[in-house]
């Protein structure tokens, strides 16, 4: 059957407003992020419902057509860039939040709705969400549930995986899962939405979401640390633990290379008359902001004493907080500054990492001489981001992924923490998971897509 | 090929110190606590390591013969009962906590290590294990981890599933999937542990498992409250958790019915000089003991004034707060007290569970009149329990079911909460499940175990 006589069908069935031949599909569905060399996708549809969605997918299912399902486009491994032959399917117009029950802490949402949207809702509701990532504009829930989304939340509230009660999925033939029902414990059989969570949307699409709201705090306080090497670093995160337990509600620590990048590209003011070799920034919720500003000035003024610190600024009010967090936006010009930048989010056994940073260091200098790479990252989750321009290793990048991820085998870590595998992680793969796993992954793909339509070549071939 | 071949085969393998012939099975493994009729195995194999019940495994395979994973037998849905002419393969054996890591907040346990083990283990690294239940002696971790146990710690900590990073599992035909890398983000690919947390061991036998451990808390106040009313009760939760918020570490409502019963099956004294319709226990988690039990009372303080508390005691002691935990400790008498004791774990939304509560008494009220039935439950997870005198009811055990999954579904409530759909609610399974879900788990089923030969007839047929 010829793909002609399947887009005829597909805008029949859909209308020319939900479905676009691929020759009218605007750029930007061409590619995310990730820098991957843009595809044209054969059509684009963007449906407005889940029935819509089911429908495309049971056409797609007749026809044998591919189906590479799109959120904000703003991941980083290349598993919303469109495959050859493969139809592009936005969420974006599946963005209405559908409920909010502050009682119960939940909030039905279409995947397709922005994570600043939700946070949004949820702070007008009295709550937060707990997830928190620097592409909270554009990213999408559905993209952040199929990548099990990270990001600075993940030490208080744990990932995506975590923030959800439920959600509903279609299947490649068209069937819908709905699988929302609001309880926190229902041990009914396997708990099939945990399948969807984090496979990239390669089992199926993930249409409507019921994320968990967590309580507000009534106080946070924003530090920036600046300390004078990562044994310290980590001193410092366990002394904030113990102190103020699961209250440490981020710690984000740069390196000195990525503060300097984010001072210079985003025009920003120094925030200590000297440099550091590392800054964190940590926020702490309480009850009362000028007592719970004074404990953790207390904490610091120990944590000085014993040499883990070597300057510190307390934010004195939001706007300042603002502030300091902006030194951590870099990443969102990372794309303007370093092109083509190679990204890297690895896991690290946490008292690692220091080292893990300095052996890279060591291995790209030999390599490469001079300073190509920022480093900073989540560190409370073990999880450790890498950004190298790639311009200035003479465009090899993949001798610099190869020497980084050998890094990452020797010291036993993970090569996704957080992005994902997608198109560009899939050589290294093998490096976090055993031959047997990957045996199991494609059995249970062969049994919910048993034609290969859903998000083909991503993750693994 | 005869099954005394395949005996012959297992014991010249394995040694008869590892596997004995049904007629040598001592009758403790012929049931569990659910009080399902005993079933003699073809054989009881207790394997020592991995590598051993890979062994069987393969062995049962190249049979095809079926295997029924057992762990302490203390499930009330009968999934570790054996079914006809199926080995059983008890973990007791594989008791040996291999590694702890306070550091990194670690445990690595065998999955037939007892709960109690790990609980005393991780007190002993000076840190808590976030799972508790009535069971804990006898209950071993591999079935906490097949079944998604819940318990007293949920609302605090969450279930099973959020208290590992990583297990080990074997497949029917041997393959051992060594998923125990030590990193919280580890986005690479499915998350195959997942599937096997709460899969009854329907698709694998858990071997392992990397269990996460919490710090201690300084200080815990623990306190037994009296209330009129469920919507007090509720009201007396939110208002402890807007005080305390995440450490609101236990809150369990008990009826009269319960408490009668538990003071004279476990011959306690009564807690308040006159009953009450509702009893709660509470633990606070906190800094400093004295400071908290002020604040407790001053919590309570407020709520008798707002009319939600009838009268409350504050332990004043480790000891004291151990003997009001007593109080809820009937449900391990419940065999001896109530035979056949007819057991409901159901899940509702929680401000309905009141109304259930009364909609279930007057349901059975009509049909066998008198007092029949014991309601207890972790309210704050939504979560009820229920258990009905079989005796009582003139053995009309499946009236008793069908007319409480009846009122279940009218609530849109869950048939299983934390205790799992094993053989005895597989009836009600489709009550919380749609046909299209079910098929997917079979078809996960399937592609898993295509011989259907882990614990047949379990879950679903």
């Amino acid at each position: 059957m010829s793909h002609e006589q399947f887009l005829d069908e597909l805008i029949s069935t859909l209308g020319a407003d939900v479905a676009q031949r691929g020759a009218d599909v605007p750029e930007r569905y061409h590619t995310d992020w990730s820098g991957t060399p843009p595809q044209r996708p054969l059509a684009l549809v963007r449906p407005r419902s889940t029935q819509e969605v089911s429908a495309v997918l049971r056409l797609c299912t007749a026809h044998k057509v591919a189906v590479v399902p799109q959120g904000g486009l703003t991941g980083l491994a290349g598993a919303a860039v469109p495959s050859q032959g493969a139809i592009a399917l936005s969420l974006e117009r599946m963005n209405t939040i559908e409920s909010t029950d502050t009682r119960a802490g939940l909030m039905q949402v279409q995947a397709g709705v922005t994570l600043q949207a939700v946070q949004e809702a949820a702070v007008a509701a009295g709550m937060v969400f707990g997830v928190d990532l620097g592409a909270r504009g554009s990213c999408q829930i559905g993209g952040n549930v199929a990548t099990n989304a990270g990001g600075n939340g993940v030490l208080q509230h744990g990932m995506m995986r975590e923030q959800l009660l439920g959600l509903e999925a279609v299947l490649a033939d068209g069937t819908v899962l709905p699988m929302l029902r609001p309880m926190i414990k229902n041990n009914t059989g396997y708990d099939l939405k945990q399948f969807f969570i984090g496979a990239e949307g390669t089992l199926g699409v993930v249409t409507r979401v019921l994320l968990r709201l967590r309580p507000a705090p009534q106080a946070t306080a924003t530090t920036l640390v600046a300390m004078p090497d990562f044994d310290a670093a980590l001193a410092v995160l366990k002394r904030m633990q113990s102190r103020f337990g699961n209250s440490v509600a981020a710690y984000e620590l740069m390196w000195d290379s990525f503060v300097q990048a984010s001072l210079s590209w985003l025009k920003l003011g120094a925030p200590f008359a000297e440099s550091h070799p590392l800054l964190a920034l940590i926020n702490v919720d309480g009850k009362n902001e000028s007592q719970l500003q004074g404990d953790v000035q207390q904490v610091l003024e120990e944590a000085m004493e014993a040499g883990e610190v070597l300057d510190a600024i307390v934010a004195q009010s939001v706007a300042q907080a603002q502030t300091l967090w902006k030194l951590r936006e870099a990443p969102a010009e990372l794309n303007n500054n370093m092109h083509p930048a190679i990204n890297f989010d690895v896991s690290l056994p946490q008292a690692d990492i220091g080292r893990f940073a300095q052996a890279c260091e060591a291995a790209f200098s030999a390599r490469w001489p001079g300073k190509h790479a920022l480093y900073f990252g989540h560190v409370g989750d073990g999880n450790l981001h890498v950004s190298v321009d790639g311009k200035t290793v003479g465009g090899e990048c993949e001798a610099v992924e190869a020497e980084l991820y050998r890094l990452v085998g020797e010291f036993q870590g993970s090569v996704s923490a957080e992005h994902g595998i997608g198109l560009h992680k899939k050589p290294y793969l093998q490096a976090s998971r055993t031959p047997q796993e990957l045996a199991v992954m494609r059995s249970i793909k062969q049994a919910l897509d048993p034609l290969g339509l859903m998000n083909p070549g991503k993750v693994f071939d």
